[in-house]
């Protein structure tokens, strides 16, 4: 007889961006005439750039020649895309090898595979408001959670906790959904705290190409003692518009060991084990993103998302609300004015400027009273939205 | 304090492929001029149809263009590729709806993820010899394996044995690695055991495509009360040359509920929470294999490995051998002359005949004393590994 995880159970019924959907539902069939501003979404509105493009159709070429057809490829990865990813690495100082990258189909299902290293009756650590997945993939696994809350009082970048004993901690820098980003001291902090724990922090680094200060550190292995603590989970989803196109990379130090299990290793084996690899035609595309141009190019694509950045920024600056974000991440995370709820002004905005945001209360409940805004809009949209949220929030 | 996942230590080092791999080299350090026949890969050796290869080109030129450009796909797949696959299943006879049908990226991937559904308490019983991976995963969840032995005086079709209570059945028809297909009545017995045992099976289909017989089935769900037991993995990887391209499909009934657990949906929550869903651009190339064109253009690839059986199988009946499979199957499971161990055959063939095979034992204790040959390899290979192989075992 066959028995279920009955931990599927327990998990709360995801009703953000069904309700989010169902309002935009409602209020479009109540106003025909009008358009929405989607300021809400996490998902990028540029095409992929001209390099990566070359790329995918030379790859797609030779998958139509027998000389030149790619059947299994590495489960690891690609050894010239995991050789460009670690050189890439290497030119911002960082020395990671070739063999400690692996390549994956994304962020979103390495948080979720990456899991299976690890005993069930090992405490996460979550910093609320968070992506949602972290819990949700933690509740299906049975594990206890351990949160600690993000909130104005600590800059939405909050210490850790030496009376508390985590596993696994998740780290997101620059954060979804919040936007703040943890300088070298605060990061150093939590890679001791760690080390000091035995803990292993899974430090989600999707948004690193959004980092313009100097102070913030674009890797955790840029610190000491990352490398016996950490594994680092990469996405071109943000970085070069992947959302759609899938690939991603995670960085596995060769040393990382706890309780005498070596983390690489492990990886290998679940890798060879439960997959046979990223598609071949994707991996050259992504390795196009780490060409001199490639980089030239997603750099073009990202000033502009940086550029919608700017608008609403100042919009905000300009209006004296309380923000996190947009400067070094794709999201800002704005304080409701006059302590209203983030669902109720998520319905304001709608019916009085048209325009879409995120409520945070569906980042957790740490989240109430904050909504978050995506830089990922049309730019257009981007400045006329700036331009509403200015004159409704003046009145 | 972090803990370990500790079954990962439970796992046997896999040293089939590694000590294949090392044996040829040594052969070809030893012997520079020879060139050796591949008989034991399972991977193809044909490029993508000119269907897909040109949805490939036109996804590709998508997300190119800002107007057509795709960011996040449906983590259950691109509803367009669901549809088509339902309707495929339609078409020959087969009552599945869109929504039973999710979309992967392959069927190893999908395989080792779908075990997440259920509780490690459950045992899962597996048919030996078999796709290393069954074992592998099982071993890391910690769950206990219960073997049934395939062999000779089965042929190599076992039937549930109604003392045992698995809570997962692996079956692989046509198999891998022994060719052998179930017919109706065969796999009427495990539906019905799994049934009245409340188990779920695991249908592995990656092979289908390869079935000629009529009295084998092409889908577990032409059978009754296949919809209360199974979830069906398919693969387009031997079917229309994926392997490196990476894609397949999973069916789970909507009814499928076990301890009042809905596995369609469950397993729709764990999509959302651990993927973001299939390459759109990947997924496009496998709409393609759906269409009358693909379906064609993969007939004539198809046709290229049958014959490649069709030489193989005619060799193995003159020299009067035991074997299963590459009738139905694109593999061949050979009894190794004279009671000799695998490993020792495998080493007769690449030293006096230059060919390539896989040692049966790689595949479990129950595969000792048999080789596997592949159809997937070059068309004039196989004639001339055919031809030396009556030259050696004529003697």
């Amino acid at each position: 007889m066959i028995h279920m995880n009955r931990h599927y159970s327990d998990l709360k019924e995801s009703y953000l961006f069904f309700r989010i959907a169902e309002k935009i539902r409602e209020y479009q069939r109540m106003h025909p005439g009008k358009s929405l501003l989607r300021m809400g979404i996490g998902d990028v509105s540029l095409p992929l750039c001209p390099a990566v493009i070359t790329a995918l159709h030379e790859a797609v070429a030779m998958q139509g020649e027998k000389k030149t057809f790619h059947g299994y490829v590495s489960e690891t990865g690609d050894p010239l895309l995991r050789a460009a990813i670690a050189r890439h690495y290497q030119k911002r100082g960082v020395d990671i090898r070739e063999e400690e990258v692996f390549v994956s189909s994304g962020a979103s299902d390495e948080l979720g595979d990456l899991l299976d290293l690890f005993d069930a009756a090992s405490p996460a650590m979550i910093i609320e408001p968070a992506y949602p997945a972290y819990v949700d993939a933690s509740v299906i696994a049975g594990r206890e959670i351990l949160f600690v809350s993000a909130k104005e009082e600590n800059h939405f970048l909050p210490l850790p906790d030496e009376t508390s004993d985590p596993g696994i901690i998740y780290l997101c820098s620059p954060n979804n959904p919040t936007g703040a980003a943890m300088d070298r001291i605060t990061l150093q902090r939590w890679v001791d705290y760690a080390n000091g724990k035995d803990a292993v922090i899974l430090y989600d680094a999707a948004y690193v190409a959004f980092i313009n200060d100097p102070s913030i550190p674009h890797s955790i292995f840029e610190l000491p003692g990352a490398r016996t603590c950490a594994i680092e989970i990469c996405s071109l989803s943000k970085t070069a518009g992947f959302t759609g196109t899938r690939c991603g990379y995670t960085i596995i130090p060769k040393e990382l060991e706890k309780e005498g299990m070596n983390l690489s290793k492990m990886w290998t084996r679940n890798r060879t084990t439960k997959t046979n690899g990223v598609s071949f035609v994707i991996q050259r595309g992504a390795l196009a993103v780490f060409t001199e141009e490639g980089q030239k190019e997603i750099q073009e694509t990202l000033s502009v998302y940086r550029a919608n950045g700017r608008v609403f920024t100042e919009a905000l600056d300009a209006l004296g609300v309380y923000y996190t974000g947009g400067k070094n991440a794709p999201y800002i995370w704005v304080k409701c004015p006059e302590g209203k709820g983030s669902w109720e002004v998520f319905d304001e905005l709608l019916e009085e400027a048209q325009i879409v945001c995120t409520p945070g209360q569906g980042f957790g409940e740490s989240g109430e009273g904050y909504i978050r805004f995506s830089m990922f809009a049309d730019p257009d949209d981007t400045i006329e939205a700036a331009r509403r949220l200015k004159a409704l929030w003046k009145k």
